[in-house]
């Protein structure tokens, strides 16, 4: 497996999920900028890492912004949720191990090559490595596995705008490049998202270890559940985006999902929107396939499992 | 079964699809504006049943525009794809039957308590009546055994704006006060009637009957074909929508579902679309059923032996 993050709060919740989970290899961490800016992302993803004793895992740096643009700056609303560092401004040690000098994308193509139908890649920020990716080596669209990817929604509105959601949002026309590709992906969007909520019930649990990466992510992911209080307050809790892919990616049968050809609308009125092709309806073997609903007590009680595990020998 | 029906071409083949479905007890059709003007729409019912042999079907009128607006005017693209008469430019004889007095709410409001969870209401046209109805006897909701209605799109764009399909569109406060209530709701919309699609093969087998109603039929529906022809080309034929909603009334095994809470926005930017509601998708027993996909190779053998055999004998 390959994590694709924009380490904010919920895609260090997905490292821990990932290196904790015993039918995963985790091969690398590909950063992107979003939550964060792509080097920040890389720190967060080498501390949390590192917090967890997972320093075998390498970290590359990806693309430092869309292909439509030639900067990024994170959104207020991303400092807001995630902290100005990203993690709940909670503080780490400076990590002993470096990023990669390879890049992200090219990783991602080494990686296809090397790993085929075993590799899975589970991107939860922007889509801009992969879409680069598939630009330098088409190949890799039938050689991956599978892409678990985080973003979008089809049942439900968008959180940026009412039509998108935050990760497709930072790069539509990659987002469709992707989308409309022949890779075989899965979508875990605000649909299913929305519906898998942490608690402070949970995260006492972790504090209550009294190990240091108990304690670290308690305050780290309390920090999101007070921004949740403020900005969505009818959910009671915090949403687990990001380790919800990285769940479904090794276990699909917590999702009940719909087959469908997709495309990502670039045009201004409804930038990001993931919708289905209305011209592509009736074609055989549709490449996307999205989450609806999810057995959320099940996947909760597995989370838990997983990172309360992982957190007692950290 | 009460039909309300803005009679057009696909609410033709609805009726013909209700009267010729043997478990069906068609009880009533109410009229409203849409594909035509509310009287015309009554007079098209009229015509029709006449044609189909059925004229112990009483026809009630509806409203005559939206809970919004002081009047209506056919939209050019409405009359493009119906023709100016509503049923593709062909005549038919006046009919014997005239419309009943009493009003489509009324008669909504008086078979609820009737026929109680017994009765069956197909909308597929503006949701006007029924939410009129709502407001006139808000048990209504809890009475009526469920409603199979053809409109909205969750996983496609609409057809008249990238949000809103045309029926909701026509009164999209009339329709979320319909989905937000306690009604027992089957959405039947652009998510399966794309995908169900009739062509001149099929309306050649009526034709060859040699009778009135098969060469009339044959006749309206190949002018909707030729319309599809141009608005749609890629889709290879014409949507099914307002027979497809009789049919998943009858057999909802014709369709795969989503439950859901939704609404309806109302709001300028996103007017019509219908979306799950975020605030309410981990309540329980949501009160809308979303059709997804459809077995469009077994609902077309039905609606063909159906209509069919109805035009044999007409």
């Amino acid at each position: 497996m390959i994590l694709d993050l924009d380490t904010g709060i919920d895609d260090a919740m997905a490292i821990a999920y990932a290196v904790a989970a015993p039918d995963v290899d985790l091969i690398g961490i590909v950063s992107s900028y979003g939550n964060v800016l792509t080097p920040d992302a890389g720190t967060n993803s080498l501390k949390i890492l590192e917090l967890l004793g997972h320093t075998d895992v390498p970290v590359f740096l990806g693309e430092q912004h869309s292909q439509t643009t030639d900067h990024f700056d994170v959104m207020p609303i991303s400092a807001q949720i995630h902290g100005k560092n990203g993690i709940g401004e909670v503080e780490l040690p400076k990590p002993s191990r470096q990023v990669e000098s390879q890049s992200g994308a090219d990783f991602i193509i080494e990686a296809a090559h090397k790993y085929q139908s075993d590799l899975v890649l589970v991107p939860t920020g922007p889509l801009t490595n992969l879409a680069l990716a598939l630009r330098k080596d088409p190949s890799i669209a039938e050689l991956i596995g599978s892409v678990t990817l985080m973003g979008g929604a089809l049942t439900v509105p968008g959180n940026v705008t009412p039509v998108a959601e935050a990760n497709i949002n930072q790069d539509a026309f990659a987002a469709n490049e992707v989308f409309t590709s022949k890779l075989n992906i899965t979508m875990v969007g605000l649909d299913v998202t929305l519906r898998t909520l942490l608690t402070k019930s949970e995260t006492k649990q972790w504090r209550e270890l009294k190990t240091v990466a108990g304690e670290k992510f308690a305050d780290i992911v309390d920090y999101y559940i007070d921004v949740y209080k403020v900005t969505s307050p009818h959910l009671h809790g915090c949403a687990l985006h990001d380790p919800l892919a990285v769940g479904v990616a090794i276990d699909p049968s917590f999702v009940t999902t719909l087959d469908i050809n997709m495309f990502v609308d670039t045009s201004k009125e409804m930038r990001a929107r993931t919708i289905g092709d209305p011209a592509r309806l009736t074609e055989e073997n549709p490449n996307v396939t999205v989450a609806l609903t999810v057995d959320q007590d099940r996947y909760l009680a597995e989370f838990m499992t997983l990172l309360t595990g992982l957190f007692q020998q950290n």
